[in-house]
């Protein structure tokens, strides 16, 4: 099992410009066979600052993305251009190749992440003690989710309903998350934290995977070490779309990064939302 | 006063192959002597549908936007390559430059817009009747803003007190809009509209502009002809930089577009926000 720092690993290709880098995409970071999207946006944002340079510009703070093709694990090519390197902010256009084909293109924004707090509308969730929060399992509902043992997440019993037929109907899902390796989350990371539970949409009793179609995450600091507390919320399924807002608090409570993401889903004909209970 | 249809036309450059565009960039469509960021957002979008054909795609779903540098009004070159073209959705990447700089760069996916709701975590606000609620001017706090003469935005009174220099503290504006031309809302407009409220900072007690960092919209459905409700709402403020939410319902009460926005703020030393009343 490779960690999170191997399985998003950059080698520069050709003349070290740092233009074109050969990545390894790891199937531990998966679902069902696909990828997960924010496992392949944080490979984009790590992209993004590496071809930025570290001078003022070390993480990524808002990075957008749109998924084209679903790509395999194995090898990949990621390219960045340099669109612009300003005194605070500097912006990447990057974009992910494998199989032969254009699987991601992704906008990133990479600066600094300090100062403090100064007005907060997303107090974060209250979860039980992380050893009253089941651990999910490899074995999904009806399939391998790999990305259960590099991500380590116990989510709150009382959001746990979808796993035995009886999901809330509230469209929200929160839990603890941690790299199962021990690593510390970082800005990257975030990144994918900020993809990596469940649908929210198995609490709406939609069973399906949703394949996410744009997924933009905002970095609000450096995450203190320790768990963090995700979030996953629905906000609207409409017209074969779902629109999912993700936030994640570090282990003090900060509000570290915010999700938002569009993806399909296929609700069968004829079924109705779970009823909020 | 142009209309938004002539403020976001797009004149083929060379051999009529869709991939270069010339427009101009009206002035009315701005704050501050800032062009407004939905406005070059709607700009894209339109150039993103163009570029990839009606067929089948008519409609921006998803845009994401960066903001490299703020354009001025006059002349610009939009440059759009169409990474896919799916069944169902294709991928643009669709940039803006203008006065010799790289200006904005987006992703667009695009696609049909069609079937009902099945889930809505996203009701719609309530609103006074739109002859309760005063039109915004277009002289802002301090500053013009030439985009309410083009904009019809009429604002709940109780969203109103920072006019009057008591914000609420809830950090929430909302309001009926519309194109004062009167001309209908449609998906490509409504990537205008998820950004053209007053920055909700203002119902913090800030009141200086907030320049929009990166601006994503999900588009939900074709709006029904009339005012459009808007809510825009902060998030969260720190580290110079606010992250706000914005839904936007048609004349029925249905939910057509979500923008999310990270936006850089300035706030004075040792100013708190205003208090919750």
């Amino acid at each position: 099992m490779a960690g999170f720092d191997e399985a998003t690993a950059l080698h520069p290709v050709g003349d070290g410009t740092f233009d074109t880098f050969d990545a390894e995409l790891d199937g531990s970071w998966s679902i069902g066979g696909k990828l997960n999207g924010g496992y392949l946006l944080a490979l984009l944002g790590r992209a993004a600052c590496v071809a930025v340079g570290s001078e003022g510009h070390p993480h990524p703070v808002a990075a957008s993305a749109h998924f084209l093709h679903a790509p395999d694990p194995g090898p990949a090519r990621v390219e960045v251009a340099v669109l612009r390197a300003g005194r605070t902010l500097g912006q990447v256009r990057a974009s992910l190749h494998a199989g032969g084909r254009h699987c991601v293109e992704a906008v990133v924004s990479v600066g600094a992440l300090d100062g403090g707090t100064w007005w907060d509308g997303v107090p974060p969730v209250e979860l039980p003690a992380i050893e009253s929060c089941p651990r999910l399992p490899v074995q999904g509902p009806g399939f391998e989710v790999p990305l259960m043992a590099v991500v380590a997440e116990h989510l709150d019993p009382a959001v746990m309903g979808w796993a035995v037929g009886r999901p809330s109907g509230a469209g929200e899902l929160r839990g603890w998350a941690a790299h199962a390796e021990g690593r510390e989350p970082d800005p990257v990371s975030l990144l994918m934290f900020a993809d990596a539970l469940p649908p929210a949409t198995f609490d709406l009793g939609s069973a399906g995977w949703v394949p996410t179609l744009e997924l933009t995450c905002h970095v609000r600091a450096v995450p203190a070490p320790g768990p963090v507390v995700v979030r996953q919320r629905v906000r609207h399924v409409s017209g074969g779309r779902v629109d999912e807002e993700c936030d994640v608090w570090d282990s003090t409570g900060r509000l570290v990064a915010t999700g938002h993401q569009l993806a399909g889903v296929r609700i069968p004909e004829g079924q109705a939302p779970a009823t909020r209970r």
